[in-house]
């Protein structure tokens, strides 16, 4: 997909993932840095029904293949490092 | 939940999802520094059925509710920094 394009259709995402991918809510996950195809598949699964979120799958029925491989570009080309605590 | 309690029991997450909470997988998602309220519910839905996936399906079958909060507040005392793209 095309990150820039996914930047652009990350407007629907942001309220609640945040643009760099940091969850704005609790109930939402982080989606900075997750791979392509783990978003892919969950986009699609949304889509599908193959899982259900009273949100994401009113969000995801919409979505067409080149949105969901733009976003899910998008948010795998931001980059994170992690901290464990000592 | 006891971070520390859910470091040791990491040891059956580590595989995929990394001590670190880094997938080491695609298919895998990053879990370093998701909310404890959200690791939670990913899990329970994993074992109740509401979710399912051939492997987060068997795994969370066993686990007890101690099990997942220590769990996620292990994932969830990562702490994680972003760099989106220019």
């Amino acid at each position: 997909g095309d990150p820039a394009a996914g930047r652009a259709k990350a407007a629907a995402c942001k309220t609640c993932h945040g643009l760099d991918g940091v969850a704005r809510i609790p109930i939402a996950p982080h989606i900075a840095g997750e791979s392509e195809v783990y978003l892919e598949t969950q986009l699609k699964a949304f889509r599908s029904g193959k899982r259900t979120h009273e949100i994401m799958s009113v969000i995801a029925k919409d979505l067409s293949d080149a949105d969901i491989s733009d976003l899910a570009a998008w948010y795998a080309s931001i980059a994170f490092t992690v901290q464990m605590p000592e």
